[in-house]
């Protein structure tokens, strides 16, 4: 079983953590290591659920904290192993993962070990298969089973977030826009009805839509409405009697899920619309005490986070979240992924700072 | 081995044809009882290209003419065997390949097998694969091999037509309109350029086009300008960077391969443009004397023919050519497929007045 030494600094543990393979679905062994490292702390109550790692301070603090990060990772792409680049402006860990995040697991596996006696009670939760179907994430698992493991007054996703804060997160919702039309050999055009041509309309709309950029607690979102997929056609000779724009809607969190729905099909009025897909947002929650303490200790800076992560799941259990975590979220999931150890090290230090001022 | 019995009526031949299975690139079973079949009459020179059988007449006439039909149909669809339906309004065959054309098949093996001296010479082609890729039709390999077997003064492809004249044929030619963009997360749509959007100019330039319908040789043509595939998307989260629009175009027999090319490159202007596709139109060629004693011979009544048939392959020969067939076209392909038993009845003794007055 690979072993890993919570002794040694953030950026070695994430080196290790990069170096036990961990694709979604396949986190048995990383998740064995982890349990194991953390079993052997007797300031923390560990339990473990699936490939899930739970590890709780219980100190009887007057505020608990939630730490989070996924141990899962995108599919392998010629990045393993880990890679370490010396660099004139700060070092850089390339490797599947690095971004994506085990730099952030690594920094909670090192606050775990370290900070004994936390001002704050942290549950530490490590979780699995955060990259695939929500059916399967750690997350959705444990607050189906164990939903006491997760409250708390405040809770941080080591998402990367170029080592800032992320407050809130947009919405997602698809939908399928739809035109149908009737068919006929192409020969014969004028006997049929061409369900492409119809969509026009459609893409017409998206294309003079104009995104609304509301401002929530000082955070400016902004919103996005985006064919991602289209289709249509039966052969080469034919005309097509439908045609499917598959349609994502991310939406500020100032709109509820019915809002962003009547939303959609306002704005696709006369076409047939089919939601698909929904995720509500997460207001960026900055009032809390346990919040506003953080951000201070982080340096003040709070970015809207634009894109759906698990920070809305805990919004869901009524614990504001936001991310925060080394990386830069635009190398997620790229092939070239890579974190600067200085987001490693100072996303380290600031949550010191806040657990133990 | 099927035996095919030339001595009885067309339907009755034509039932037979339809229980001999002959989907495209499956026709060996048919071509050797059709070749069978022939090789018993003692006035056809017979000859066997693969699963094409040619038989002709040689009696040294002034003019011969090329009558045509494939063997092949389309793959079965739990519509075989040939059922007979009795109307009161006229009896209808059912089955796979009454109507796309073993109905005319039928026609053709009857007026070899007893029009024993026609007044013109003429040349019977049974030809395999003409429902798949041109480069298996019969035709297309003959016209290659044995160019002087497809030689003569008129031609007539027995493909369904209403046992009406079809004269001349559209043109056909595919292109792919390409939109790109650059891709981005759809958390953050604003960093890309969605390419199914820039569709949209494509599109509504497509549901403007008004259809040009020429008169030649005094039949009205109909152009056609249609999508009949649209495509693009990369993942459900990703503004995709390109959309592909396939268009097929359908032109009227006065325009040439580079004037169609033209039309549709200046349609298109601004957008990406690649053919992928082309085959010409034919003329309707009414003005030589055997087609003018032809058209006559059936009653005088001709259509234009919209869409691509074999008739082009002749045209390109330098044989004038017509299309003239028992059955509905619309009901070709169609699992319902089936041919009014008078149409055959009819078209054989059409052609045969023509070829014996």
């Amino acid at each position: 079983m690979p072993h890993l030494d919570l002794s040694t600094d953030a950026v070695t543990l994430t080196e290790q953590l990069v170096n036990i393979e961990s694709v979604s679905q396949d986190e048995q062994a990383i998740a064995d290591a982890v349990e194991e490292a953390l079993r052997t702390l007797d300031h923390l109550t560990v339990t473990r659920h699936g490939h899930t790692v739970v590890a709780r301070t219980e100190l009887g603090r007057g505020e608990r904290v939630v730490i989070a990060g996924h141990l899962d990772t995108v599919p392998l792409n010629d990045n393993l192993p880990a890679r370490r680049e010396q660099r004139p402006d700060g070092d850089l860990l390339h490797g599947l993962g690095t971004c994506d995040m085990k730099g952030g697991d690594a920094v909670i596996l090192r606050l775990a070990a370290t900070v004994t006696e936390p001002v704050r009670d942290v549950t530490y939760i490590l979780y699995e298969a955060e990259e695939i179907d929500a059916e399967y994430n750690g997350l959705t698992k444990l607050s189906a089973s164990d939903p006491d493991l997760m409250r708390g007054d405040f809770a941080i996703l080591m998402e990367p977030s170029d080592a800032v804060v992320e407050a809130g997160c947009q919405g997602t919702m698809r939908v399928d826009v739809r035109t149908t039309g009737e068919r006929a050999h192409s020969a014969r055009s004028w006997k049929g009805v061409n369900a492409i041509h119809g969509a026009a309309g459609i893409l017409t709309r998206l294309q003079e839509y104009v995104a609304r950029t509301p401002v929530i607690d000082g955070l400016e979102y902004h919103e996005g409405l985006n064919a991602v997929f289209i289709r249509g056609g039966v052969a080469g000779n034919v005309l097509p009697d439908e045609c499917v724009v598959e349609v994502n809607f991310r939406f500020a969190p100032d709109r509820d899920e019915a809002d962003a729905e009547a939303f959609v099909r306002d704005f696709f009025e006369g076409y047939d619309v089919t939601v698909t897909d929904m995720a509500p947002g997460a207001l960026p929650g900055l009032d809390v005490p346990a919040a506003k303490a953080f951000i201070e200790a982080v340096g003040g800076r709070v970015n809207p986070k634009f894109g759906w992560t698990d920070v809305a799941r805990f919004t869901g259990l009524g614990v504001p979240a936001v991310n925060f975590g080394p990386g830069n979220p635009m190398l997620a999931h790229k092939q070239e992924e890579f974190v600067p150890v200085e987001h490693i090290v100072r996303c380290e230090e600031q949550l010191r700072t806040w657990l133990t001022a």
